[in-house]
């Protein structure tokens, strides 16, 4: 397959921008937020929306297919030889949740763009990273002048990801024949920086839980029992206080079992980006380093499991003072996860943890909600080196490796399907997911379009899954 | 002076009851929440009620002491006798807060009687005790003759106890010459039990603090940076589980500095009360005691200093979950402190400590507000021994010793007008003092008065204070 001169890719892509950041608009003006359950006929209208709009943009097959939560949708658009490789891409038409008041500069569902970037909740994480998909394969095919794409084409784009993707592997698990692909191309991770682009070669994944504690009947008062009761507040900050060493290492027994460590090329790997510790900490909006020591900052937070406290609350929280003990309190703590690491394996042994921490006198109640598994693939995988490729033509210069955090389903399609995960993704660290002002830059969104218009050709050539 | 026949006593009281549990439920209406500025006008109705029924009493002096928070009301009735001793009573007409929605089976400030029981908030805690003493001395009157009681009586009545005394020290020094006295009597306490009458003879101090903690500037994903940057919500629960060290001794280095240690014959007497565990636990609707090593539970509760965790908050707290590192998290700890123990020192050594526990890049900001001083009298004392007599006599038995784990400013008295404090309660533990259903023992009420009745005459002809 004859390579496209890429100017042709960059003309066709220029012709159709306008028309590509309009569409992108109307979609993010609908506010899909999955967690919070007034939103849900939201997130139905856009999963409606992206199965007419890759309709027009060619797929011959569209559907949505609902879940017990919230909607995904599935579009198909097959290659005209047979031998040519499956190719599924995965993201996410769900968001997280967004107000003006969270400290936002502009309404989260309006849509703006101010200086080359596009602001509005959903811009990168995943709404952006999806659409580019849409002009991609319609660049693909102009260029090659082909009629359907060289590799059978599958997305498959979940309704319920900032939720927990409660429903995902039952979905993958029903559709798996549908959905069987030769490789998976997850279009929900980052780049390293504007001007290092980067191929992601794992995820971390996740386990959530609420633990609540509940100490006496009701609030009582401090100085007719307090000193000769358990307190639930103090019992729930000293459970989380158990949870790191002083090393901070997650000390919970059997977390780490089956952890896959880092290999010494991966370290180096890492060690080769040009990482700016003071302007990462600033995109953190964070003041210091604090992790497993031992580790430098990327290993942490790309090949290590961790235990964060996502809230916490108990007693009196308003103005002025109460002198009582609470009570009841209440923690929320969230584990990524690495390659190794078995969900059902941690839950059984947060639950046991936690429960042998509670002093007489405090009862807990330890619920988890939702867990995803984590992910990697190999570095010298072909098809892995086909995105490197792909990406190195977009971008004009090498390609790195990384890895991501953060957390998606993409270890449910490579455990179902039996295919490996790739990673592209085109979003920055001060893209802001989950945080107010998210945005995505435009240059980098249409270098995701580009690496997609050379992509499946790429594939196609250089690659046949052997199964 | 002669000693009025009981039976006397007793029926003034019962021919005055059903006036007296009137006007008390009138004032019981008035929700004089000292802690809520928007109940501001009630506290100050509140006094203005209070003064006007101690005019309507006898009292030829009847003042409202304006503070820059809530008002006192002051009130004086000098014997005819010059040489007499002057006593000061001291309780309070503010009160905690409360709202049916708490767990009130009638409206808090609606009083209804069931059982023998007075329900309302502040029934006992305070103005059920503030008001005995009224028809306490007119009953010390009527039986006894008497035109004017038999020491020189002063009452002082604050309306900030609930929300920390804050102006209450200066208030006292401002009006020192008006509220000299040789002995200081507190209604603001409880004694043992129904049938266990006892007398109290000392309270722990109070310091209050709030501890806010601030990490990064927004919340910021867990995923992308968690593992990497301290969480202040993991600092909180750090900085709260170090207050205590495993034997549940306070961990604040100097907080002990000062302390008076219990006496073996304060022990004894301890240990002769008849304490059930079971019963004191479901008191204090907990499931389990807990508290310093060696120690039983009333030397915990009464004579030990005390850390508790009032409140604690931070991330997200509502349904589901937010994969988020938070931005913030708060700690409310009161303090309970002892005889011996220095406000002041105490809260230089929290405010040492918890900066000292900081994790680099979480920055803390340590409020302290109010704070109230412990006191203790030596069990010998004569004036005590008046106390113990007149109780002996109302309740028909012999009368124990207590101390009490709450904290009033009785110590500001007894700093500033350098007279001992007694205390005066008839308060049952479960009274649910700051807690929903409130009530008073109805026959306790009465026995208030009763002493009090015989209390006056006592004091007058067994003590004379020697400057």
């Amino acid at each position: 397959m004859s390579q496209t001169p890429d100017s042709a890719v960059r003309t066709y892509i220029g012709q159709h921008r306008a028309a590509f950041l309009d569409d992108l608009a109307e979609w993010l003006r609908i506010p899909s937020v999955s967690a919070q359950p007034d939103h849900a006929p939201d997130v139905r209208r856009s999963a409606d929306w992206l199965a007419a709009k890759l309709k027009e943009t060619g797929f011959p097959t569209t559907e949505v297919w609902p879940t017990p939560g919230a909607p995904a949708v599935f579009a198909e658009w097959p290659c005209d030889d047979p031998e040519a490789p499956t190719v599924l891409v995965y993201g996410h038409h769900d968001v997280q949740p967004a107000a003006r008041e969270d400290g936002w500069d502009s309404e989260p569902f309006e849509p703006v763009v101010r200086e080359g970037r596009l602001y509005a909740r959903g811009a990168a994480d995943d709404k952006g990273q999806v659409f580019f998909h849409t002009l991609g394969v319609r660049t693909h095919l102009a260029t090659t002048g082909r009629t359907t794409p060289a590799v059978h084409l599958k997305l498959l784009i979940e309704g319920e990801e900032e939720s927990g993707s409660t429903h995902f592997r039952a979905l993958v698990e029903e559709h798996a024949q549908r959905l069987a692909a030769d490789a998976v191309i997850v279009s929900d991770t980052g780049m390293w920086a504007e001007d290092t682009p980067t191929v992601c070669t794992g995820m971390r994944g996740l386990a959530e839980c609420e633990i609540r504690l509940h100490g006496p009947d009701q609030d009582i008062h401090s100085g007719s029992f307090g000193g000769a009761v358990p307190n639930p507040a103090t019992a729930a900050a000293r459970l989380v206080a158990a949870l790191h060493d002083d090393h901070a290492r997650v000390a919970i027994p059997g977390f780490y079992d089956g952890v896959v460590e880092l290999t010494d090329r991966e370290r180096e790997l890492f060690a080769e980006l040009p990482f700016d510790e003071a302007r990462w900490l600033r995109t953190a909006k964070s003041y210091a380093t604090h992790g497993e020591a031992g580790l430098t900052t990327l290993e942490r937070i790309w090949a290590r499991p961790t235990a964060e406290v996502n809230g916490i609350g108990g007693g009196y929280q308003g103005p002025g003072s109460k002198t009582i003990i609470p009570s009841s309190a209440m923690v929320k703590i969230s584990f990524r996860l690495v390659a190794g690491q078995d969900l059902e394996h941690i839950e059984k042994a947060v639950h046991t943890w936690a429960t042998d921490q509670m002093p007489a006198g405090i009862r807990s109640e330890i619920t988890f909600t939702g867990g995803t598994r984590p992910c990697l693939t190999p570095l010298d995988h072909p098809a892995l080196q086909s995105v490197v490729r792909a990406m190195s033509r977009a971008f004009e210069g090498p390609v790195r490796y990384t890895r991501e955090g953060g957390s998606g389903p993409a270890a449910d399609l490579q455990d179902v399907l039996a295919a490996p995960v790739l990673f592209l993704g085109i979003s920055v660290p001060s893209d802001g997911w989950h945080a107010p002002n998210e945005k995505v830059e435009l240059d980098l969104l249409l270098k995701g379009v580009e690496t997609t218009a050379y992509l499946w050709g790429d594939l196609a050539a250089n690659w046949r899954h052997e199964p």
